[in-house]
């Protein structure tokens, strides 16, 4: 049995945001899926792991863990050894990628998650029709913050630095939803931008989790 | 000429966050104050510190940084043995801290700082209403992380664990500007919540954080 196992669901963006991590360093884990069409994540057994009653939660040995960010930095520093490096051991490189990570948690992803419930979720999942003024405004919101990223990437390979790390890994989730919808244009025009998000997108370990989301 | 400098505001929440990090490890700094009502925070010299036009930045010699909590969290680490510990050397103890700093971050924040935007930013700095269908839903939002602090609080003294960390000192600003609101009451009304409140707003640095306030 192994001592990792992950809680979640993967159609959720924070699920496949810990299982990116978790492929990046070729950890033996187990998936235990959560059903939440079911309401899984809100009875007692799941809320003792995550009282928010929000996917996913982890569990390594005897540590429970959940919201995604503090599971992908605990991933990063516990198996600093091995896989990809997602993290800098240089301090002050490290505080320019936690600068990145902040800016993709407070700038990026309150538009991103926005635009990934309106354009995707509803319309796909739930059948229902997106509200128009939610998405002009989250676009809007958006925008601003790729034409920082564009600035950012004309100077820098990946947006904490010189190697990828979990500040990239952290996008690669709402990027995902967000290519299959219209938002895709506000990535596709801004060259910097494309280029990094061909590039993260394509690394071997966000394929096999991707490959994981189609066989549920 | 110190070393560390932080350049903001001190009605900023953000500014004041970092401000607390830096009094609780006995930091030399310079205090720059961005006026912010001549839009100082927009220009170029400003956007070259930070590209979002956002308070505070932070220089610690040749580096730069910004977003608040990455700033607090380069301070915790680089001045490990000065001050008050802000963080943990245990990975484990830290993997729990890190999950209620993302708490306060994503869950805490998103609708304490709406409150204080709509009670205390625009009626009092302003002299706009409040919108009261915002409040509404983000004291409803805020009274369930709540309740969930409550029975965190109950079983350990301080939101990350046994001691006052990061994740404690990040609240102090919105709490700071919520005590004087009718959100008062979503705290005083949680016996464990309102001892941990307490506890945390009566810390000496924290007091001389509010000191320098007055004093601008």
């Amino acid at each position: 049995m192994a001592a990792i196992k992950v809680h979640g669901s993967p159609l959720s963006t924070a699920t496949i945001r810990v299982l990116a991590a978790i492929y990046e360093k070729e950890l033996d884990h187990e998936f235990v899926l959560v059903d939440m069409r079911v309401g899984e994540h809100k009875k007692e057994h799941f809320l003792s792991l995550n009282p928010f009653g929000q996917v996913p939660t982890f569990e390594d040995g005897d540590l429970n863990l959940f919201e995604s960010r503090a599971i992908t930095t605990y991933i990063a520093h516990e198996y600093a050894d091995k896989g990809t490096q997602l993290i800098y051991k240089d301090s002050k490189k490290m505080a320019i990628t936690s600068v990145w990570m902040e800016v993709e948690a407070q700038q990026y992803d309150q538009a991103a998650s926005k635009l990934v419930w309106e354009l995707a979720a509803k319309p796909v999942l739930l059948g229902m029709s997106s509200d128009t003024a939610i998405v002009e405004e989250n676009e809007a919101k958006l925008a601003k913050v790729l034409d920082v990223y564009e600035n950012r990437l004309a100077q820098s390979k990946y947006l904490g630095g010189d190697c990828f790390t979990l500040t990239d890994l952290h996008h690669l989730p709402t990027i995902h939803y967000l290519m299959g919808t219209q938002a895709k244009k506000l990535f596709d025009s801004r060259p910097h931008v494309n280029a990094w998000l061909a590039d993260i997108t394509a690394r071997p370990a966000w394929l096999k989790v991707l490959a994981l989301q189609k066989k549920q």
